[in-house]
């Protein structure tokens, strides 16, 4: 099975408590990292949980707000001193693009990597592709422009059959073929179809990430379908309507976009600093969509397996 | 006994490391809050030793590195989530001035309290004065401009002695003139010395943060006998050439630094992430300067209390 993991470094909001870090996530695709969100403290928390800076190829950052970015200089500063020698690829916003360039220009000038800046905007797009991925963003409704990402994996090649295989002496050069479900016909001219060689591919995994953002419909149509859905939950009930004023949701409302998005599973997170107890905002979220559970720090969750 | 106490949130060098945070203190002068140094991840521990933001006048910056500055952007949009009604001084170089000005007007407009950046320069003066305490910077030697900071507490008033007051039928509108030093008259004329009605004011503190520098003597002549001397010690004997390089100072530089400027008290800092036993550097400080001690993240230090 190919590797697909999501690690969970903050879970937090934007006031700061020792319950929670800020915003950032490492979605570890067969060992290459990509990062969603980069609040302070990311890079000590990459290396608490022994992930590899020199394996980290892509951020993306969903909106500049500070506890969604502020650990960027840091971060990108740090990939200077490991083995890093390939690039690194910050997917934001431009005035952001412009501030961290800047930045980095004048704290990190010699640079042992190549840095880009992709300057997403609100208009939804493909921002990154290859053999095993692709991530296209979706717009999101908070008090600055904000975008989700949504990660897809491309369609996986059928398993071969070994016994099956051997049986009717395949030559090795045909299983690529094979796998890519074309069937086989023998020296004499008999067709083996594929289905009684192979055994069916691995699902392709989706995931999409929707912080920040209030309630809207839009989003559950972006998110339609996906097997897994990080969508914010700021608040509980009592605070629906800080939630509105805020451009914010609540837990209710994460599950309501889970629902009508027809997903697989939700995760809560960006909790309020407020909450000692998460587990009231578990309950209303599953009263709307019970196949959901709490994002929490040190989570790594292996989205491969674990699809309800 | 007025308080004077020094919390180290940061003592490591730039290089993260799970073994210490980047720099930064924070000087707690009679519960007014200074800071000195903002490396990432400051505003956490602010929380974690439960120092107040809201209690925080002044940050003053040594130079432009990130591990010494990346703290600032977070902590700073805090400070508006926080009852924060008063000002907060940056002071910093000017490039440092100008980054995170246009940072936290792009990222925290609508502050809720005063942002002032004051900005410095090598060239040594006064950045800050009340009627506890003053900060003067001198001239450090680095890749950058970099400065420390000398703080000086300003002469203390003379206690009052209640026996001997109460003998001499001593006015209590005249307790502050007596705690200046003046002596005092009866109504028959007698001139009772000021000696015998008060004791001995608390000896005037003086603290004095030099990271980062090479070694240079001239550092020493600034600090000439200071209580207390924060040194940075990123390396070790053996890493003595690694530290001329990189315009660090070894352990043993800082113990040097400190018996050429006869001051009191050496504390050492910044270490540089590849030393899991600092011991060595202790012992290589102390084969020059005895009155020597490491730094390490939680400590408080009384520095009324503490000199050797």
């Amino acid at each position: 099975m190919d590797k697909l993991e999501l690690n969970i470094l903050g879970c937090g909001s934007a006031k700061p408590s020792l319950r929670h870090l800020p915003s950032c996530q490492v979605l570890n695709v067969r060992d290459n990292l990509m990062m969603i969100d980069c609040g302070e403290g990311t890079q000590l928390e990459m290396c608490r949980r022994r992930l590899k800076l020199s394996r980290l190829t892509h951020i993306f950052i969903s909106h500049l707000h500070g506890d969604h970015c502020f650990g960027l200089p840091g971060l990108l500063s740090t990939l200077s001193l490991v083995d890093k020698s390939s690039s690194v690829t910050v997917h934001i916003f431009e005035d952001g693009a412009e501030q961290f360039r800047k930045m980095m220009d004048y704290f990190c000038r010699d640079r042992c990597y190549e840095l880009i800046f992709d300057v997403i905007t609100r208009e939804p797009r493909l921002v990154y592709d290859d053999d095993a991925i692709s991530v296209n963003t979706f717009r999101l409704y908070h008090r600055v422009p904000a975008v989700g990402f949504l990660f897809r994996e491309k369609p996986k090649m059928r398993h071969i059959n070994p016994d099956a295989t051997q049986q009717w002496n395949v030559p090795q050069y045909f299983y690529n073929s094979l796998r890519q479900g074309m069937d086989f016909v023998t020296e004499s001219g008999v067709v083996i179809p594929n289905r009684e060689l192979t055994t069916d591919a691995d699902p392709a995994i989706s995931y999409a990430y929707a912080s920040d953002t209030t309630y809207n419909p839009r989003v559950a149509e972006a998110v339609a379908g996906v097997d897994w859905l990080y969508h914010e939950a700021t608040y509980g009930d009592e605070s629906a309507e800080s939630a509105r004023k805020r451009y914010h949701s609540t837990a209710r409302d994460a599950a309501r976009v889970a629902k009508e998005a027809g997903v697989k599973q939700l995760i809560l997170g960006h909790y309020s600093s407020r909450y000692s107890d998460l587990s009231p905002l578990l309950t209303q979220a599953q009263e709307v969509f019970p196949a959901t559970r709490l994002a929490r720090e040190g989570d790594c969750i292996n989205l491969t397996k674990e699809v309800v």
